[in-house]
């Protein structure tokens, strides 16, 4: 029985105790939250996941981090040291998103040091299958497709993102008027296939035979979204729109086939329409969990999209989103490299935390106030111990101590603390 | 006659022509807005401003940034490249917070590298000409006050911040149910010399006394709140709205004494508040400008609060505020370095720029529908070149060079703007 359905019947899962101490929540309310599709526990039975995480707008705000091979960057060694980064900085998801070199090696490598979800793009490797053998992506047939979701569920990965909300029509008739055309790698594949073929986009076509698979190896879905928004100019546009209400009826077949599902998200968006794309997902999309990208409020940041993100993802967590990606300082520049990776989860948790506390979540808070009340005692080892990267805490404070261990370099004897504390001690 | 008289009675100023091209408005707009307080242009005669900025809700977002010696680490030189690193980087306004070693020294060289405005907290001096004697606070007479601020206007300084609207009830009966506390260092101050003395507030006391030397010598004012919150548990407080509530009062009286004023404000505030606090002090400081620390949103961000504070500072920008001040990546843990001055005023740049977009400013839009452009035309010289930091993308992208290159090495021959172009040529 599936997950969505063991959660229907009132099976309790091992994986729900865990769940339901992480989140501070009933295990019947993540069963109830799981079962009508408003979360999503990404678990291949194939895949030993010691982190297991629910992803829905009713629990804290989660965190994924791409890693992944290029064409001009391809050294699996590396990309294995970059998982374990964003393991290790707390990640909550990771996804290989490699495009060069022996994929299915790299992934065996990359998912025997990943104890949390572990997520894919299939469609890459079915495209690269193909170029290999010297072949174009026009020639892809939904047998090769399915053929490499096949292979990877067996492996153990835990979630496909799968482009099949974009279709025919919104490619032809609405992002011809954008600046950006078309920026996620998947749906430019797909998109290329459509133009090439003159056909509907095959995976949209044979949905019913990608769930089926779904179901049979317990795979949650991740609609990707082929149409993001690029830039901020081509924003909450008709593009974007079109695909999001087809992802909202791929959704609803997803629930009835039993197939968890979530909706990915952009991508480029002014801040103002930020809290807008989160109501219309929630709408279209009957309350599937949103996974962002980003968003990026600007289109300028280059080297800094780190902090673009997190002002985006930051708002986008407190308004709904489920699951914010990180987007790392090199993102639009470069293949980002280890402390890219490191940083950029750092980055991302932080964003998500804020939305946490934003939205009320009790644990959250505790942990601020207990920031807040060993500065007040000047208690800097438990200061460093609370940061969130205690590391680089320890590290900053290390490298400028002051003469008085009770304060800090920044303000010696003016510290507005110290010195209003013993003022009203002495009074 | 005072700037304000002078806007008030059409009197053309030379640096409203500048103003005006920079912001993309009419002059008479701007002499509009300066008349009735709700913008100011910080601009002391005795200071050669080569850039000056007109700081209000209806303008760009503005930054500014904070360099200073402290007791524990007290080098003139060093905060003279902060200040020139802050320049470069594109801070509309500097303070000079110097707590330790010869201030007027000090002062004098940052001056002399400022072409923008330049402010201080001139109760720092004052109360450092006491300490330097052996004396307390508490021996503190406004006359050391006046004393201190009449040798800084004469310097050149062009804004003060002044923290008049603390009193003694709202430190009595409301602080003390805070975690933080206080942890302005102005507002410490005035609060031990208000504990130990048993008397209001020197400054608020002295209000008139003040206005007659701004008006004087044209000094803005800042109103600074010495109240605001320390950690997010006490945003929004009774004791940071009492001041807040002051802060009304003393803007009002500034406008009929034709002393330009704006109102600082926190701190650390949830990011579900933010916009309640904009809103409040639009309408109890009558539309004076806001000027705002941060702010940050989570306590717990130690060594990355730049990101933070973008986090806050962004939302806070479009919701009304007119100059963030950047927090630096070092903050609540040591005094920062040179590098974290430069990268915290590209932050907190950015955060500016994010909310100008949320605002619709038009010039804002037109960067980033450029690097758009830039991007999808492939033309990386132009991408580089529109990156607000120059510097850090040409570095990144030559650390990374792909063999082709039209694309960069994140996704080479999956790009998919390139891939979108190429399909659609060929079609």
């Amino acid at each position: 029985m599936s997950i969505m359905g063991m959660c229907a019947t009132g099976k309790r899962l091992p994986f729900l105790d865990i769940l339901s101490d992480r989140e501070g929540v009933g295990v019947d309310f993540i069963m109830q939250q799981v079962a009508c599709g408003q979360a999503v526990i990404p678990f291949n039975p194939k895949h030993d996941i010691e982190k297991p995480v629910v992803i829905g707008k009713a629990f804290s705000v989660k965190v994924n981090a791409n890693v992944g091979t290029s064409p001009d960057s391809c050294n699996e060694a590396i990309e294995k040291e970059k998982i374990i980064a964003a393991i290790n900085a707390g990640a909550d998801c990771v996804m290989d998103l490699s495009i060069a070199g022996d994929l299915s090696n790299i992934r065996r490598e990359l998912l025997s040091v990943s104890p949390v979800p572990f997520g894919t793009v299939p469609i890459y490797e079915a495209a690269l299958d193909l170029f290999k053998q010297g072949r174009d992506v026009a020639d892809m047939e939904i047998g090769d497709v399915l053929k490499v979701m096949e292979r990877q569920a067996r492996e153990g990965v835990d979630f496909f993102t799968i482009h099949a909300g974009l279709l025919k029509k919104a490619v032809d008739l609405y992002v011809p008027s954008r600046i950006m055309g078309i920026v996620s790698r998947g749906g430019a594949l797909i998109a290329e296939w459509m133009v090439k073929r003159g056909e509907e986009n095959l995976l949209y076509v044979n949905y019913d035979k990608i769930l089926e698979l779904m179901n049979d190896y317990e795979i949650t879905i991740s609609l990707g979204d082929g149409l993001r928004p690029g830039g901020i100019n081509d924003s909450t546009d008709k593009a974007q729109i079109h695909e999001l209400l087809v992802l909202g009826e791929l959704v609803d077949r997803a629930r009835e086939a039993e197939v968890q599902a979530m909706v990915e998200g952009p991508g480029h968006v002014p801040l103002n329409q930020i809290e807008a794309n989160m109501l219309l997902e929630d709408r279209l999309c009957n309350g599937a969990p949103f996974y962002v990208l980003g968003p990026l409020p600007t289109d300028i940041a280059v080297g800094y999209d780190d902090l673009a993100g997190a002002v985006g993802g930051a708002l986008a967590g407190w308004k709904g989103a489920a699951m914010l990606c990180y987007v790392t300082a090199s993102e639009h520049i470069r293949h980002p490299d280890i402390e890219d990776v490191r940083k950029g989860v750092i980055g991302v948790r932080i964003a998500a935390h804020i939305a946490d506390i934003a939205k009320g979540n009790e644990k959250a808070w505790q942990w601020d106030n207990a920031m807040s009340e060993a500065r007040f005692s000047q208690d800097w080892d438990k200061q460093i111990e609370l940061a969130i990267d205690t590391e680089r805490a320890r590290s900053l404070r290390d490298s400028s101590m002051p003469e008085d261990e009770d304060i800090c370099t920044m303000c010696g004897k003016f510290c507005a603390v110290k010195r209003t504390k013993e003022a009203n001690s002495r009074d």
